[in-house]
């Protein structure tokens, strides 16, 4: 999965069919000090996730395995709201 | 999903049998702020698409997920037109 | 899909049984004026795709939705040639 | 797969319905002399893998193949504890 | 496919229950004048590769698409061995 932290929304009438009611999320990929990197992608939200919120996105056909992405032609889903990281940095 | 826009068109006649009436668009990934990135992806238009139109990209098996792209072997496809990006930059 | 062109070919005696039959092309990227990129990809060939001539590759499980790369450990076909790029520079 | 370590957890408590239980690991990649590549992953962990220890990871619908990923919206999963490398340098 | 070298083998005894004879072999990608690059994929065997040899390696879905990958947590086969690259290099 993808770290990353939603930074906006995308705006979308005219699209698949199957695709009513999708909330289109962009989500900037974070490094694991929380600093944002370049890349970003657009993921439908499938479990509430709101602006500035840290979340996981899982990518491919894995972000059809929810109950509203299922057989819709979506590549990227918000699956989770991160609460925090656990990184211990030394591990000597 | 990728965020690109729509600069051209591939013609191909001689093709997969199934894909006989697949209109193939190159689509120009965009940044944020809608500027051109180097990168571009061939892909299969699913909602009447037309050059210049920013537009939304699902990839790999998603991409078979709309009528006309099923059993296809076509990994990309426009499954949306974009209307607007709402990024809110300050989120102190 | 990508653009390409088949600039050569990979010869493989010993592989996996379903693989009997399949012609290995190697498929240079490309970028829209043409010139040739630093990767390549090993794909199959499904259209009667000669050397030299310019293509679309689809990648993934998409590259199994043919007659005959189904079921079959492949991840990339050939299932296009390409006989123009239009792209119109301006959109002022 | 990717090779890599296990460098921290990541806490999600809203997450999918079908993600009960899982654990995420934050999985750092690693060169074949083991020194961490800038980017890394998040992984379901389904092999018991903890913290500091060397794992292969697989991405894509081949995360869900194991008994607890089946049909759940996950991407990565930690599927096997790498004990030795061996890399013969020499090959001449 | 990705073009690569056997350089070496992945020992892994803690792994998913239906990896049990799984060969894990260490694939360097290589340029088209066999020149390593720096990138490398862990792949199972499907063709009693050894090390050294010249292969093609299957990545993702199409991964599981032999006889032994079937249905097991394994994002990249190798499913052919090289013989020999034809790259004609003037096509003028």
């Amino acid at each position: 999965m993808i770290l990353g932290r939603v930074i906006g929304t995308v705006w979308s009438t005219k699209k698949d069919e199957n695709l009513t009611g999708a909330k289109f999320l962009i989500v900037r990929e974070l490094s694991l000090d929380y600093s944002e990197k370049s890349n970003f992608v657009i993921a439908v939200d499938s479990v509430g996730a709101g602006e500035g919120e840290v979340v996981l996105v899982a990518t491919g056909s894995s972000a059809r395995q929810t109950t509203f992405t299922k057989n819709k032609p979506i590549d990227a889903v918000i699956m989770g709201i991160v609460d925090r990281l656990d990184v211990p940095e030394t591990k000597e």
